[in-house]
């Protein structure tokens, strides 16, 4: 039988060459994000995709979570009015090694290209201004690499609608995502998952779990479902829900937000 | 390849023959609670597997569960010191049709036998006295059927521990299993799991899910770790966590449980 | 000026002296509970105070919790259905001192007095039977005092309401005073007040507040509202909540746990 | 006797000569805030309070709330190691009458100049760089005043550390004041102060109280409590904890982040 689809998830500067092949071979494609650590050779890639006419899904799995696919239905059916206001707080739960770090890009296009992608999921729109800023504030080595590992972006988009998002390569207590969301009516809040529901109780305070460990663990049924829907998809012929016009658009945010951090100003997007 | 166990998830009164024919064959078995309703056959029962040696597992599916399970690691650690007061809250959503109810054996043989067995197994000791009260006060036909739909236990044990067992038929938010046990050092809760972690604020309030909807959803990783636990048990030759003493000594306290509500008195175990 | 009332909150012997002597007077009470530890002497002091026709109210300060009272209202409006069972967790965060216990009448009507009330205020109900067991877990002095440290005590009213509820003398973690109640749709729970809403995140947990240390903290804003309520009703010439016949009504309770506990039996109330 | 201090809780347009009356005259003076809408009349008036070695106590009550100050004290014994990013919410429940917000000197200066005194205060760092947005979201009547109700504020501080301010005129749900901290070892939150502690449970979720509806009922301990400050502060002859140069520097990054808004430019402070 012969090969319908390909799942790209090797190293980041393999994708583009082998999304390439793939399209030109007719094959529907499963990339990793990003596309590319390069804008420009992502819309090439894109360009080559949408000539071939082919399906190419890129891996933002946080869009197949459970709790955030639950909170972006409940936005959709009006619970919370217009939405206005998004706060996403992402932190890992420590820097990988140095030697990764090198060669990721920058915490932005390694990081953050999630958070702009839940940003332009949830939100439904695109982004008019960015500003972005940062520090190196756990381990003088990021800092030694050229990179941070805290940063502070802000994003105005074309509706006037309002994005913070906060990262850090360190949260001592574990793996933390979660996100708000004001709307005119109300505010719908994703937390984290924790392992069990036990509380403890004792003089020391009322404690639960800390959040999962890291993202193999929370977002497990998130990357399950993303390429279930990847064969639903092919199967039936519907569209996938996250495109590589999706991963461009993550890279053109993290590529913004790396100039906003470079040159201290505004980036009109 | 010849059967070396049997999986016995038939209804209740084809339990007993068949855990015994499964004896006498020689094969494993992991059954479904409860192994019968009546204790004199159960007795029985236990007996011939006792004489001919096999494994017999009984389905408590509850001590897999990864909240239970977790909070009896912290008892067995040491976190809250002795256990002292357990309180048990398990409610179905609703009543199951009165066909059901009329050949369950009732309320405490058919729902709070898991309770029971989560009183010996978090407590790690036996019943001394017993008292159970009930009423029917969601559906009269119930009633008709010679049954409670809501009950209240309370067990003594040897060593002098309290536990307290709150049950009803019909809990309009969810299906409602947690409990507390409170220790010389402190407290832990388990608590129910809820489908998502999403935070609703409204002008009405602040709301989190309620909890899965019944025991299939609550349970499914419970059941998985259970049958799991059975295969690993076989193959590796050690014992199993529950067994069809386990079941025996829960049928035990749910008849005593019968006789106290029958006679309006407090029972000696 | 002449006198109006008189506030009793002087040693529990001295109550009901106190009440006839100021009903003989004719004024009006404020007297902190019980009125007396004897079910006998409390009969002729209400009698006394419904033959002068005085105002005599008894210091259940919990009915005037800005928690229990927003609980109380809310199923008075009818958010839960109707009541169908009620859990009461009244926990003291260590056992006062030997000499005290030995002078207080015992744990039923020394501390589960406010329970017993709580149970006939958010029922709205009386006992017809009573089951009251317990033991001495946290120290031998208390055994060696003749009372006991731990009760579980199980109420089923007149109506068939259930109600459970379980004491310590010693919480490790603070003052911990809850109830919960379900109704045929729905469920709400009473919870503890927190001195802050801090929450830490640490590797070992995520932990809030422990509950306030005692009653005093914990009812310091009911004792002024019970208080002012008392003044309000005698200046407006309105009957107040909690009148002698409640407080007699509680220390029958009382005395029955007492008696169920020592025979062993359930107690016809 | 002789006045000793003054208190001013006059419209903001009187309290600049109203503070310079009162130390030329010699008194111990609180004032509300802003000392002034104007920097430069404020930074007179600094002068004066200076020169006139009185003390000028500026009342953000929020320093004094239970919870914040508890979260500062943690901070201070070092339970969450270094900070390194904190993130404010504070949302009205509903904007003040268009007149109000005319004269208010916009929302800067009238609402963030409490966030921006709590950033000073629980970083312990002051600004460097400033980038301020925002939008008019919930009432046009608003933008038509040349107001904002929704804004998005950055802070990076000379040592690094990073803040962002989320602001919104209207929470449907209540008056919605929380921030969190992010140190070294551990995260702290301060969230939002309850009426009670009632959860109620339906088949819609599990809903606990709204925050307060409104500062006044928010800040009530912290209004109660900063004035006991000032007076104590007086007796004992000890400094204010906030003084009216923490009014002025809250007031220049209120300027500053207009400025932001207005340029659309990161602003060096």
């Amino acid at each position: 039988m012969s090969v319908q689809a390909v799942v790209i998830a090797s190293s980041t500067d393999t994708h583009a060459d082998l999304i390439v092949a793939a399209a030109n071979a007719g094959k529907a494609v499963f990339c990793e994000k990003p596309v590319d650590l390069s804008v420009a050779r992502s819309r090439e890639c894109a360009e080559v995709v949408r000539r071939r006419g082919i399906t190419c899904m890129i891996g933002f799995q946080r869009r197949f979570d459970p709790t955030f696919a639950a909170l972006k239905a409940r936005v959709e059916r009006g619970d919370i009015g217009a939405p206005e206001m998004l706060v996403v707080t992402s932190r890992d739960p420590g820097a990988p090694p140095v030697d990764y770090i090198r060669s990721s890009g920058g915490i932005f296009k390694d990081m953050l290209i999630h958070d702009f992608d839940v940003f332009r999921w949830i939100l439904g729109d695109e982004a008019q201004t960015l500003h972005a800023t940062g520090s190196c504030l756990t381990d003088p080595a990021v800092r030694d690499a050229g990179d941070l590992d805290s940063t502070a972006v802000t994003i105005r988009t074309r509706r006037g609608l309002l994005c913070q998002i906060n990262t850090s390569r360190r949260a001592a207590y574990g793996y933390d995502q979660r996100f708000e969301l004001l709307g005119s009516k109300g505010m719908l809040q994703a937390g984290n998952v924790r392992p069990t529901e036990v509380t403890a109780w004792s003089a020391n305070g009322i404690a639960t779990d800390v959040p999962e460990p890291f993202f193999l663990e929370r977002y497990r049924h998130a990357y399950a479902a993303e390429i279930a829907h990847f064969v639903d998809a092919l199967r039936d012929g519907t569209p996938v829900r996250t495109t590589i016009d999706d991963g461009l658009a993550a890279l053109e945010l993290a590529e913004a937000a790396m100039t906003s951090w470079q040159t201290g100003r505004v980036i009109e997007v």
